[in-house]
């Protein structure tokens, strides 16, 4: 099996970064082969901008990104970054996202990479969305704590959240959702329970492949 | 009265291109002061680096962006488009935030510009965040057509989008919500139609002043 990790933090030293190193291990122990982005050590670029388009525009006189990456798309015409990490979400089985409060720089990448044509090209989207054979999971840190992240909580249900996301972008392009894997918190912690959180997600790798996705609907983020 | 509009569109030509002109006009007709941040024009960084510190940093073992940022803006040690930012923010009692599908660059810009120290210090966010005195409002448009950002629809609910901007980031720093103004699939309707969303947008920014904010809490998105 294929995974593909595609992570967003400055800092190896972080538990984010741990988090990447734990996956990375125990899922080639699993015998999966693991290709890692790590974002910012690339310095993916996240703007959409003309530049993602090799050659000429089908549109010159108007620029909609849409039109013009979905064009490029068909025509091999992305540039080199954009077919690079298309190739690597083309023959993974599972993408893991792995970031700490959601930022642009991964927004970015899901902006350019998963491009009409290549992810979705209506009406083949959500369930007949073109990645519908991949499995995501989205395993990330948070600043508030998870009583805040509660339902009633100051910040709301984490899930509501992740509905643009996970629902958004992942599902409207067919990918099936596993449930998230979040450590609350983690710089208001001990690092004891800083390395409970590394074992537990080791933990969790070992029967990933077993996991049913969550049904992506409202009910589950809103109920 | 001070308006700052941040504007994320790469194409001057695009109903987003004017419905920004059109605001310019109108709020400036009334005796506003307006600026635009033209994120793309300006190829605004979204990324979230240490560029962002200037001279040393706070923890150079390990670093933490959140930790730096807000070390650095209290002294005066962010780098200067996040300064410049910073004072139009400053300055204005209104934010209207226009643009096409929120790409990642207009992420980058909540990320990098809205740090703590400036925008919200615990335990001053949300109600008490240090922006409250502030309004904001999100203009955009879409590629879906209204039915689907229907409750029920496809896409879900509009609202649920909204969530992490306007009650994650805004509210989150203090700043009071006026209601969204979206135009749907402006790319799938008449030129008449699009016509009539730029007369509904000026027509609205005749009597926006007069408006009350949203409740922005779990109710207004998830009721």
């Amino acid at each position: 099996r294929k995974v593909l990790i595609v992570y967003a933090h400055q800092e190896p030293k972080s538990l984010n970064g741990s988090l990447k190193r734990v996956a990375v291990e125990e899922l080639s122990k699993q015998g999966c082969s693991v290709t890692v982005s790590d974002l910012y050590a690339m310095q993916f670029e996240p703007r959409a901008t003309r530049n993602d388009i090799v050659g000429c525009l089908h549109n010159s006189e108007e620029f909609n990104y849409g039109v013009e990456a979905w064009e490029a798309y068909k025509r091999g015409g992305l540039s080199n970054d954009l077919i690079e990490e298309q190739k690597k979400v083309q023959e993974a089985d599972l993408m893991i996202f792995q970031w700490f409060s959601m930022p642009a720089i991964m927004k970015g990448w899901m902006d350019r990479v998963l491009v009409q044509g290549f992810a979705h090209e209506f009406p083949n989207c959500y369930d007949s969305g073109l990645l519908k054979n991949k499995l995501a999971l989205f395993s990330f840190t948070t600043g508030g704590s998870k009583e805040m992240y509660e339902k009633g909580g100051i910040s709301g249900d984490i899930r509501y959240l992740l509905w643009p996301m996970q629902h958004g972008i992942m599902h409207f392009c067919g990918v099936k959702v596993l449930a998230p894997h979040i450590c609350f918190a983690p710089e208001y912690v001990s690092e004891e329970k800083r390395k409970e959180m590394l074992i537990a997600w080791a933990q969790r790798l070992k029967t990933l492949w077993k996991e049913e996705p969550i049904n992506c609907s409202p009910e589950w983020y809103f109920k």
